[in-house]
């Protein structure tokens, strides 16, 4: 099996993903990386973000988590009116939303965590989070 | 009124329902029994599978009890636009969810239980359901 | 790290857990297994059992996981007055009980996963717990 | 009014207060940052820490946060029979722990944020994070 995230590696995905917003002029982002029990491993909000962004943050990363899915998925399966999709979140405690910016963190092609970003659009939450992992050797299902 | 479940028969069915899968070559299924009142009496998790499956599980297995009804007809209720369905969710706190893998199990024509199934599609985990219920001489509401 | 803990070992620690309670004639025992995240493996509940015993397993075996420590020394600091422990129960929302019969697995001195016994007295869910998994050849923390 | 905390500075206290743990040779500690409204600026897990530690560091500055007072005051109180702290935990949603750890932050006499630390006994936590708060030009109240 694959071993387990390291808070090092944790806070390397982060900043590589801040760095890709940086570079591309995003809007703040806030990065939350789980491990692959969905417990927080590491987190920073982007100056000037709403208050809500540990929450928003969360609900991709751990929704991601507990389905072995990416984001992208999730939010298509959504949009078709997949039915679980609509239940989801209440299943899940409030810790899953179907959008794009949650990701699962692959090693070796084993789930090691979840990734969740926001700040941006989706599109550019989901752009920031592929290149942080991507950046820092790790596969991603986003 | 009908003998209610046993451990020994909550554990027949599942191994039945493994067995069905397997020999259908489907994903490692999660399969969960609830008693009569919806409380779990046996549960098991499929290798490699995603943490999340025991509250998808529950919530097809709980939401069938609940209402007493198949996780098909509950589905087909939520796609018509029933209200009733959307709500369904939060009023069970997260333990129901309209898709199907969430059957009745009857005996004598009684609810004696429930069975959650999920980790193919939803129309495989339903089949395997049915098929571990029917070979442990259980009717079933799908 | 230390592989996690497959399905087929966790059945087989419920098994052993199971085979212990009988043989020193104990009440009907529930057994929940747990991954390293907190998340059901595998559950059974003991026939004529209350239904509340998934939940009470669950507590004990998931606040021992979030805390790392054994349900005796949990129990311990309770009964001294630590504050924590009177708190943790509403912290982790409700999956967190200061009662023995929680303990965590061990494989090679790392926590793989937890397990919660209930339904005798505390002292014998404890005592089959620690046989079964000491019979399977897993360390535990109790 | 006192400027906002910034991601820069929250992320510099963890640092420093992760450097005062290992400086004195203490256990992997978790560190959490929130804003003057409660919310998640910063948060790393020590490696090998236990699941819970984010909510327990939660519980910890939160609580300072909510009621406006350090750690040490609300453990006396409780350990007093103060009947607010055994309610406090249910009405601040488990985000509330008596016990020493958790501190407010302060600039120029203000509470700009609070602070929580876990992984050490509750008085090493204390005095990393204290000694994380002086190193970065913070006043605090633990």
């Amino acid at each position: 099996m694959s071993a387990a995230l390291t808070l090092a590696e944790a806070k390397s995905v982060i900043a590589a993903v801040q760095a890709h917003g940086r570079a591309e002029r995003m809007e703040p982002l806030s990065v939350l990386v789980l491990d692959a029990g969905g417990h927080p491993l590491a987190f920073e909000r982007g100056d000037g973000t709403p208050p809500g962004h540990f929450t928003i943050a969360q609900a991709k990363a751990h929704g991601c988590l507990m389905i072995h899915a990416g984001g992208t998925a999730i939010e298509e399966r959504a949009a078709a009116g997949d039915p679980f999709m609509q239940a989801a979140p209440t299943l899940f405690g409030g810790r899953f939303v179907a959008c794009r910016g949650g990701m699962l963190i692959l090693r070796d092609g084993t789930v090691v965590g979840a990734l969740g970003v926001t700040g941006d659009t989706s599109e550019n939450d989901l752009a920031a989070g592929l290149a942080g992992l991507d950046a820092c050797g790790f596969g991603a299902e986003g």
